[in-house]
């Protein structure tokens, strides 16, 4: 991942935000890991910016201002997969380290093949992560004795260890049938509602970062309106009715 | 569910958390399900006073404050449990879908016999659930994962998946068993002094919206108070004496 | 533990802090049990001094200060292990009960052995816990429902139940190797950088008691300043070369 | 005031904020006072129950919870003013202490006579405030060193204090002008858009306790559904054409 | 202030923000009057994108989608001006009314000439107001009565009120003298370490949505990166050996 | 103000927390001026520590974790004044600029005679304030504009200044008769009941850094117990029997 990347999936995001025809997303890696995280020489180069003849060069507040903005805005392109208002669903296999694994945490729902291997790799090049996974772990997992043993020590877990530690919501023999488990949940999250759906998802990232109260008055308010759309009318007849053709959207 | 479930479930927790007698509750389905959710017929009925010849019928914002108060009253219902001071066990056996899961997630503890399943329906009807689910699921349990896909697919879980998920403490082979080991539960806390019980039940609930050091303080001024209760004194030298006779509260 | 006990807990870890040659610390029991949670004798003993001839004997509020008092100092143990910036290990054998339970819930990694059981045993003396168990356990495990059987049962679990709680992250034969494997990842994140290894606790710590933004904007504002560490150009030179020794901190 | 009092005020309120036909509340006293605060005589008598005969008589938690239970109904009561979607305008002439003073800064729009004065008078019968003055005055006024003063000694303020206070938005020379502005105000709030003007309390209480950018995304989910009202239509066609009558809402 | 406006203001600040050369910025009125809100052609041009036949039409929630995006647009652009790390004065003279007033609300440093009125004008166009007004007036100034009276009424109050209010700093007799004495403020500010300024309007902004111990910890952490600046040694040097000549940074 | 003065600080207001027979503090200055603010050639030693012959040489990292301690070490001494909960009376006189003001920030009550002028003084040495003013002043004041033009220009500000933007209560001719009323005051603090006046300042700086409800909350928690003192039943008996004789506590 180099700088052109991040800039990509920010663009890429806010464009399927937009997109009137997208219902949700599914991410997978090409080649035979899913992500090895930063492209070093990308980061070196960035850094080279700060030395005595970089671009970038003056005292320590000169260099923390142009470091604080480069973080801002790759912390905002993983962001906009969050407050993308479709569903983003990542098939993992191979490697998912670094910010790869920052990169995951920022979506909704996760696959992966029993090959794949975990690690916040952050530690190991002398740095706290900063891209999301220390953010968003403590709220979308459920063992943070785990998440502290990863991130102190950069291990690798496995796929098994990962859906144990909840991170995972399942996990397939092969990565051909990880993608596969992925594009079907897609398609059965694309024939639902986008009203319901999307409020949905913009209903659960309201609730983490919320009180329960919070979070019950958000949803009142957004029902008020969204109870008077026409797919709540089209759905709840289809079911009182019993209608064999399944409502269309 | 109808409109007359929410209201009696409202006054029913208001009562036994002002009875003095009450000290625990256990929720049981009678029926071979535990709960199919909101009733579709009153749903519609109450829809249709919106319709143009309908009571409440008026441009979107009169209606908007009719839905408001309709979705606050029936999320105040299921409040009711959350705010009981008696603690609450669910014995779920068979289907646990839409407002029925909005209304475990409401209680404290939750078993479930191995014919049960969970589905969070509400997507399926072209709405985003507000009756609870979505705002508390993100911290009861421990896969944020498997709440997504359930939530955007409307899809059916296991018992053992919910165990998986952190939905359920423990899954019995008969909804018999699953109720027994309920009533035991309850005779269990039944014995324990109301005091620390409810002062217990209390504290959980402020902390998970709070942070640690609101908590902390929260639980350092409640005790203030409570340790000068006769159950601590009656408890504590029972427990130092290694009387035989187990404190009566 | 008694308050000799909390009151060496305090200034131990506030030392460990400050020290510049400490990187890890690692927590076990040296008897048949990891901690039997309170001693009752102190505790009596304190209780002693609010008795009308005790030396704090006076009304309500006078009472009610005093206790308020000593809550704020035993908590305030227990929280210089979560402010200590460098990771706590707790290796678990035997039994862990009570205030043992609110000390393992402010470490950052927890190993058991096979023949330990936790128990949240303040509800068998009358009182609600106030030492961090209540308010910790939200936010780090993955099942509220069982969080909450344990806290108004006062039942045991195993380690096994704990690891499927989220409360452990790996279970051993013997504590034995509890504890040398708590010892061997001791070793790992020693020789990790120390200024990446305890950005990341102060992260993790910060992450869970705020939103995802809140998290996000701290660690954009931590790095600012952090990346411009000798041990991020070492390790991240290090590793862009391949380095075959690895970098020393 | 008694406990008669605060059912009335919290009956009254929850009717007005259903009521359809009220667009605006205007309190203001009988008799030579707004308000004497407190009724001694009952509260005396609500201590009463705790005395060793009386009926609530029991240990320092058994008096604790009746007393918590009685504090949050007289809260419940004045925050009933809070929450009731119409605004409400107090008119005060001389005295307005205690209770009184707790009364009146759960309400909108405050205007009072030369002769009044305020006092936050609670320490002197030895307690500190509870029902709202302490909690809601650190966000209303803009002088907080002013209110401590108020707060510790019991002393009055005039008007004119309390206008450079920030308590107070007008002062009059009578009551009965004070009395009569404020009910010139209700009249040109309820010639509004009550779907504007109940928008805007809403809005306003919401952001008081949450930060700007919470504030701002409630506003934003509120307006999606308000600016489809038909208010919204008629009042701005009404101005961009330069209607010589006014829109009637 | 129509679409093109917003659009530029936001662009605008997001220049200034990144512009290495700028250090202050100071906003006037061209015309007679700083602002009369919003334009109202272009608004009933936006509102006829929702009717049967225009681009948008569509159900309740489809229309919802249009307009959360188009306040979120128009928040976002007086939200530059908050987030624009460099401080912004506004000289107000005439009317500033609506929208207007919303963008002050937005600004540093409030400056107005005698002629100057305010008004929360969105309750007369039907609507309550959702540009930051509400959600900011709370936090930046000292009489919540009076806030509340202009927002029900959509009164005028005049420079000397605003002044009382809390809303300006300053006053003054005439327009031109009012922009003077911001140009004369701004020439000030743009003479002092511009780490120094940055950080103070940064700190700022962060205390009035958190509390006291956030916004002490925020600072402790901005400093141990800002306090290694080149310019606390240039001026702390300067001022400790009363150097005559003034530090240039 | 030199590091001597804040250890100093620290433990006198830890020691008057602790003490039973203090009620309340008075604190003015002894010279020409209430405070000249931080000690620079203290300051200069401090920061000599970091160059690269001083104690605390090394890369920005060391740097930053040794100014972070340094910053918590001085907040810590201004938070004792907070956590008192005795009330704290600031008489001023002179200058009151720098650090002084963060101190007069924390205390609960400030007056000042008629020389006194106010200056955040910070930015003039090239760094952000760090010690409460810029977190503790949009809770305190009333005019955020004000406050924003003192801390980019470090301007001074007269009493009478003071006083209109809410810093000060009263204002007095002379620096004696400031002192006298502080000493009046403090007597009118320290006959009432100590419950009620530490129970007061406690809730009111609870409620500035959390919601109405939350700060509704914490006082039925608080109240459930102190309403049980002693001092309650002494006052409101003697008020409610109109005794001549006022209760002494």
């Amino acid at each position: 991942m180099n700088r052109d990347f991040f800039r990509e999936v920010f663009s890429c995001f806010n464009e399927i935000n937009d997109d009137k025809q997208s219902r949700v997303v599914v991410i997978s890696g090409a080649g035979k890991t899913f992500s090895a995280g930063l492209d070093f020489n990308d980061m070196l180069d960035m850094i080279g910016h700060l030395t005595t003849t970089g671009p970038e060069a003056g005292d320590v507040a000169t260099k923390a201002k142009f470091l604080r903005n480069m973080i801002i805005l790759l912390q905002n392109s993983f962001n906009s997969i969050v407050k993308c208002s479709k569903p983003v669903i990542a098939s993992v296999h191979g490697g998912c380290v670094g910010a790869g694994l920052d990169l995951i945490a920022a979506t909704d729902i996760r696959y992966a093949s029993n090959d794949a291997f975990f690690s916040l790799r952050e530690v190991d090049i002398g740095m706290a992560a900063d891209l999301g996974s220390l953010q968003r772990f403590p709220k979308i997992v459920g063992n943070d004795s785990l998440v502290r043993e990863m991130a102190f020590t950069a291990k690798n877990i496995s796929s098994a260890e990962a859906k144990q530690l909840g991170l995972i919501s399942s996990v397939f023999s092969e990565p051909k049938e990880a993608l596969e488990a992925a594009l079907e949940t897609a398609k059965k999250i694309a024939v639902q509602s986008p009203v319901a759906v999307q409020g949905t998802k913009i209903a659960l990232n309201y609730s983490r970062n919320h009180s329960d109260r919070d979070g019950l008055e958000f949803m009142a308010n957004w029902n008020m309106c969204m109870l008077q759309s026409d797919d709540l009318i089209q759905a709840s007849t289809a079911t009182a009715t019993r209608s064999e053709t399944p409502p269309k959207f």
